[in-house]
């Protein structure tokens, strides 16, 4: 899978894409992503990539013409199963959402900032507008960075064995159980003994009947 | 406000905290963001900062006594106004929360990775478990970066009135409306007439039925 990221500030996510899972994906050969500088795309001599909105209201926008061209250039390329808008008005992101697009080929995600990307690149170039959750960042990027995370490790073969992503919270709407590691007593705070008796059939029954009770209890939403 | 990040790849973290907007109110003294790496709280020749769970279950558990250390240090040098966990069954964040968390003065976040922190370090450690939506993460800096983005900008001074934080989504329960910049036209695409008719009670009156109509129909719950 290829992921392609459009973005005024590149150096605000270049270490996060270098290291640990994302890294280990990309070596392996399971997923590329890069980031584009929307900055290269302008041609006039300051190169503007925002200016004053129409309306008199507060804020810079985006303009369209480097976002159009950098867009246009990709698409040239290869093509494209969507283009996606992070806002906090889109449809919200969740674990479904990154399921079904970690499935995909080629993606690019373009990221706002400021007082967010002049209209008409929305109602002309995306295919897709997602919202991470309901709050407000100082641009896209990190929800770009969300979204990437969450796809590519969904990815067969990122995640070794011991990583698997099936026990995870959500993917059977059911929060995980409580986890512990050593020392089994710390300070006082002890290990449930179930979990330290050896009998697994207690210890899977125990682990459910805490993600059963946990879910009920922090996210009743879940079982509906 | 003092923000205190606990993870096991600060790396990861470093080029955003630098960039932007989180740059320049650093300088401005209006926030300050440590990044604190736990393994320099390891004591054990491997610094080891995971180990395997009671109980057999795949994954790597994040390990009691790091943690302990480097909070117990922290809390030493001030008083901390919460200890919060980012995990993706805690209490969802919203703008709300992010308003509230605005006016505290020291909050540490701590980064979940792997499978999850010992159990017990949530029950004794953290006083607040917060997810940023419902979706799973290789890990919580990346939530951590969000919150703190979210926070950050809402603390006075930090945007300048142009960047003015008053009328963002959420903020009065409307979405936005749609904005526009130069070139008026662009490709066949035009600005709506009334942006540029100049009658700023026209504009105002329009944007206000725009944010109405996109918030009942992207978002009818905002408005119940």
């Amino acid at each position: 899978m290829r992921i392609d990221i459009l973005t005024v500030f590149p150096d605000m996510l270049e270490g996060f894409f270098n290291c640990s899972m994302m890294a280990r994906a990309q070596k392996a050969g399971l997923a590329e992503i890069h980031l584009h500088d929307i900055r290269e795309y302008t041609t006039d001599k300051h190169h503007k990539t925002d200016d004053y909105p129409f309306g008199g209201c507060a804020g810079l926008v985006m303009k369209i013409e480097p976002i159009d061209r950098l867009i246009t250039d990709l698409k040239s390329q290869r093509d494209y199963d969507e283009v996606i808008y992070t806002s906090p008005d889109g449809e919200q992101f969740n674990q479904k959402t990154a399921n079904s697009l970690s499935l995909l080929d080629n993606v690019i995600i373009l990221c706002g900032h400021y007082k967010g990307i002049d209209y008409r690149i929305r109602e002309h170039l995306i295919t897709r507008e997602i919202s991470i959750g309901d709050y407000v960042l100082t641009g896209g990027e990190l929800a770009a960075a969300v979204m990437t995370d969450s796809i590519v490790r969904l990815i067969p073969g990122v995640l070794s064995d011991e990583q698997s992503a099936l026990s995870d919270c959500f993917q059977d709407n059911l929060l995980a159980p409580p986890v512990y590691t050593r020392p089994a007593e710390y300070k006082g705070w002890r290990v449930p003994d179930v979990l330290l008796s050896g009998n697994q059939a207690l210890i899977d029954d125990w682990e459910f009947q805490q993600s059963m009770e946990r879910t009920k209890r922090l996210r009743p939403d879940l079982l509906e």
